[in-house]
């Protein structure tokens, strides 16, 4: 697809660097804003990325490049989808239509990428423990740059947010937290906090008491010295306690808000002002996920990111209609849609998930048994350990995860779930290489950390059908948990049984019987070892092909019958080959002291970036070229 | 040593399940307190184990057990090491002195031990998530169960105790937090949330204002109508604002207290009224851990915990003077004070601790440079992000974390530290099996997670002059994270090097060259081998050792001369089979094809339970006695 870059408006094209923002007058940074807001718009609407989270913060973001030093300053975006301005601000503007491709800018803020990217992110609630870890480097260096931490009302509520407040309340080091609250968010309310902040935004009764209270202290204070001095004491009291962000000056910030985070001159108003206050404070700021562009400000979780082009002023999609419909599921939804099969026939069914309702295609159970389905809120480890609580009153878990937001509950995992031998489901979204996300979103885990825990089964289906039977295994078995993951994207479209069949635990499919050469795979990834076989077979290949469904139980019997077989095997997983289920293969056979090679296939022991699933399975090597070169290698033969 | 079962005072010797307490007028708890605290101490100080904690809620726990309907309402126990007096309440007054001792009593409630114990513990901040589960649970079995989760004002810092609070305080189902704050505790104070929590028991100032403001609204009230209700509006404003839980309401907890948690009657009264009220609120109650014996409530942190018999009424240790001087370190202090030799030639070097300083021997930093070194509470997930902010800015962080707890901070290992490539230093602690602790602090999974993290270096010494210089070249090494494992427990007792030498990346070492079998060990527990390959070379057996030092890299070369020279290869670690370092090697032979065996020697995949670490050694298989008959099966001989 060759697309015209779009044009900068007439301020915007001549920033390259937030120095050139300076140059400007205050009156001008609107004028930025509304050019970076039609520039952001411009690029998602024809290159796709995430949309509403930018747009939220563009004014913020003009404001704090105009208002501090940076780089020297340092400014932490947490999560980071909401930096493209950022991007775009600093020297990223004429690239930045490669936002998310292969070889492209990264979706996130990234310290390789940029001087300006303090802190690469992209999971949820690192900017304030960050930001204090750079802002007590700069005490240390008796340096007086500044730190700013921008976290979203969402990212707030992760446990790390908080423990990081609390040690930065202690600290005292000099730091500001910007708050920035999606006051007008329709996401479903899932967290106490959310509710507070919203009384503080929106409750007029509440401004109106503290009003009150406060001409009742003035009277006080007409009376004589020492009641006015009781009443000053007094006015302390209820002026710290009764102003609206209590709960931030518990933990030792100074609040400060709320104030509109679409106001540019405010905002640089008030950014100006915490420069000259020092320890740790925050300011709360109200702003609109997708402001300025109106589909997306009324529809903000559809709005969330865009993967195709659309009409910048309507909104419509302009991707060609390739219906659809008759593209297969997605694993995800295939998950979604046999949960509410299963809940339908089994009452202990309750689902659980950390703020991923869309993503994890939750919605049918939310919708179905609003009752039994749970969005905790972006509370991984929370998340792991409430399925745990249910588990111990009957109830049969389904906690659904991406692969590596399951990093953040690995604790509690082994702790709560798996020393305990509590049946959990968990259900292991988004694993392996994801795509554009990139790095922090690769699912390339899972298999090792799972596999070494004890009183945990590990699998994988090849294809929705096996998904589909996995689940209703897994939500029988109440002797352990029970790990099944499943990629980002589309299944194989087969046609798919309306029954559920028991999968046989720790058992492996023969695909197809070949000589000399086995391969073992592990999960979808094993469908490219269809093509490939194919492909080899009209060559005069035969190989071996096995869908070993498990990496834990791992099914013994069916290796040696590989072992007796074949004279090599080549493991194939997606996801890191340390550990994993290549791995526990190499384990059994180097135990046995066989005399056969076991070439593990995985992704390598690198940090891979972004690009297409495909594009990266290819640069890997566990795409069907990387496969079909191993098995020429181990053959000894050569491509016809 | 067999010493004599203490006596249970006249009431406590009656009681053998909650429903023997519930027969006692409420005037006799006071009597059951003092017998259980006089038991608890009888005990402690001849058998060992946690004790200041167990001695702090004494009453809570009698007042627990009298005014709930235990184990059909549910009482969960944060960490656990507080339950001492809830487990001689509820049927194990008799087994109490196997607490922590093989086969015994576990030091934590455990769910195979007791209906009474609702979920295992042992890890901090889980309580209320899990508490939460049942709680959801219950309502949707239509039950009317109670559930009480307990937790310390430490435990409150964790960022899931948080997360469950946020979720508790939106989902309203009815579920009471007991805030347990040891508030006289002099434990440095690390957390705003610890001056948060004294500003509200101490300050006289503030419950006088709190007065004042009533008095003021009553003057109100007492004017017409409108102005009544415009004042009642206004009480309930100020109530809600300046009542001193303020944090807690704004997470939708009602709060109650502070009370005085040594108050047995006043704690019943409290919680009988709060069966009545629903939804989530919290009960601050105020205690001194270590209550009730003197010099526990003065030297708290000496007093967690106690190992040797001591005399129950000055605390002085009635340990035979085995000369504690003449013993090697622990692993933990040649840490604290290499890092602090460190420190003295690299102003870069900075510590971090998770509420850990005395168990992972951070004093020494924290002593001589107190402005380098950092307790942020129990947060290990901001532990680890705030080092990798550290780090962002050119210091050396060492991040000193046990192995079982770096699993709260998995995630942040590999998103904040090794995707950014950041030099943070990983020193963990208590490795392998950690002994009296048991199954939810055994270390046994850190190789097996951390060797499937790109831009990570896996290492462990075989002794203390290993590990100041591994310490020494992890502070040099720039490239990627370090991670140093070792032991709970004592080094060698070598004598060292005052300097530092370079310790070669991915080297092993040879420590003795045999013929047919070779074992390749990591870490300390190498030093089994050597009493084996002593033993066996007396009985004509040359057995080959190498000390490998690096699960990650691995040390191919060494892996060569082995295959070349040798007919059978045993790997041993103090961690699971599965994934860790024998696995390391296992792939490499298996990729090679190799006809030798490898055996994997380490911790089985089950969980372990608790004894002292040579009894959980020999146990599992990888004491001396087990590595013997392994060597003989291996090779084919038998005992002499």
């Amino acid at each position: 697809m060759k697309l015209k870059k779009p044009e900068a408006g007439p301020l915007l094209r001549n920033i390259h660097s937030p120095a050139d923002l300076k140059k400007l007058k205050p009156e001008q940074l609107q004028e930025v804003c509304d050019e970076l807001r039609e520039y952001i718009i411009d690029i998602v609407s024809v290159y796709g990325g995430h949309f509403g989270a930018s747009l939220g913060v563009v004014e913020l973001t003009v404001a704090l490049h105009y208002t501090y030093n940076t780089p020297e300053d340092l400014v932490v975006w947490d999560v980071g989808h909401q930096a493209y301005g950022h991007k775009i601000l600093t020297g990223r503007r004429d690239s930045f239509h490669t936002n998310r491709k292969y070889k492209g800018l990264s979706g996130f803020p990234k310290r390789s990428e940029s001087v300006y990217d303090t802190f690469g992110v992209g999971h949820s609630s690192t900017s304030i423990s960050a930001g204090l870890g750079m802002a007590i480097a700069r005490d240390l260096d008796l340096s007086d740059k500044k730190v700013v931490s921008v976290i979203g009302d969402g990212a707030m509520t992760g446990g790390m947010a908080f423990e990081a407040m609390n040690n930065a309340g202690a600290l005292n080091s000099d730091i500001l937290v910007v708050l920035n609250d999606n006051n007008m968010s329709i996401d479903p309310n899932v967290g106490a906090l959310k509710e507070y902040l919203a009384e503080i935004t929106t409750s007029k009764t509440f401004n109106k008491m503290r009003d009150e209270i406060y001409d009742l202290l003035g009277h006080f204070k007409a009376a004589g010295d020492k009641m006015r001095k009781a009443a000053s004491k007094l006015e302390r009291a209820v002026t710290a306690a009764i102003t609206p962000g209590a709960l931030f000056q518990a933990l030792g910030f100074k609040y400060y808000g709320p104030v509109d985070g679409h106001n540019v001159d405010a905002l640089r108003r008030h950014l100006e002002d915490l420069r000259t206050v020092s320890g740790p404070k925050l300011l709360h700021i109200v702003t609109i996920k997708g402001k300025g562009f109106v589909p997306a400000e009324r529809e903000q979780t559809k709005w969330h990111a865009q993967s195709s082009p659309f009409d910048k002023i309507t909104g419509k999609s302009l991707a060609q209609p390739t219906s659809e419909n008759k593209q297969p599921s997605k694993y995800q939804d295939v998950f979604g849609e046999a949960l509410v099969e299963l809940a339908a026939k089994n009452e202990d069914i309750v689902a659980i998930t950390p703020a991923m309702p869309s993503g994890s295609s939750l919605w049918p159970m939310m919708k179905t048994f609003p009752d039994r389905a749970f969005d905790v809120g972006i509370a991984e480890q929370h998340a792991v350990t409430f399925a745990a609580g249910l588990a111990t009153q009957g109830k049969k878990a389904f906690a659904a995860l991406y692969s590596t937001f399951l990093q953040r509950a690995y604790d509690q995992v082994i702790h709560d779930v798996a020393i305990q031998k509590l049946p959990v489901v968990f259900c292991i979204d988004r694993a392996g290489l994801v795509g554009a996300d990139g790095p922090t979103h690769h699912g390339l885990y899972d298999i090792s950390y799972l596999r070494a825990v004890p009183n945990m089964i590990v699998s994988s289906p090849m294809n929705e059908q096996e998904l589909r039977d996995m689940l209703f295994t897994a939500s029988e078995y109440n002797n352990a948990a029970w790990a099944v993951r499943y990629p980002r994207g589309r299944s194989t479209g087969m046609n798919i049984r309306k029954d559920f069949l028991k999968t046989e635990i720790g058992k492996g499919r023969v695909i197809r019987e070949g000589e000399k050469l086995a391969i073992l795979s592990f999960g979808p990834i094993g469908n490219y070892v269809v093509e490939v076989a194919e492909i080899l077979e009209k060559e005069g290949l035969e190989i071996g092909h096995f869908d070993m469904r498990f990496a834990k139980p791992l099914d013994t019997a069916m290796i040696d019958h590989v072992l007796a077989g074949y004279d090599s095997i080549i493991t194939l997983e997606d996801g890191t080959r340390l550990g994993g289920f290549g791995s526990a293969v190499a384990e059994y056979v180097a135990g046995k002291g066989a005399g056969i090679p076991v070439k593990i296939m995985g992704v390598p022991d690198t940090i891979v970036e972004h690009g297409t699933q495909r594009e990266l399975h290819d640069e890997v090597g566990i795409g069907p070229d990387g496969i079909i070169s191993q098995v020429r290698e181990l053959l000894g033969v050569t491509a016809k």
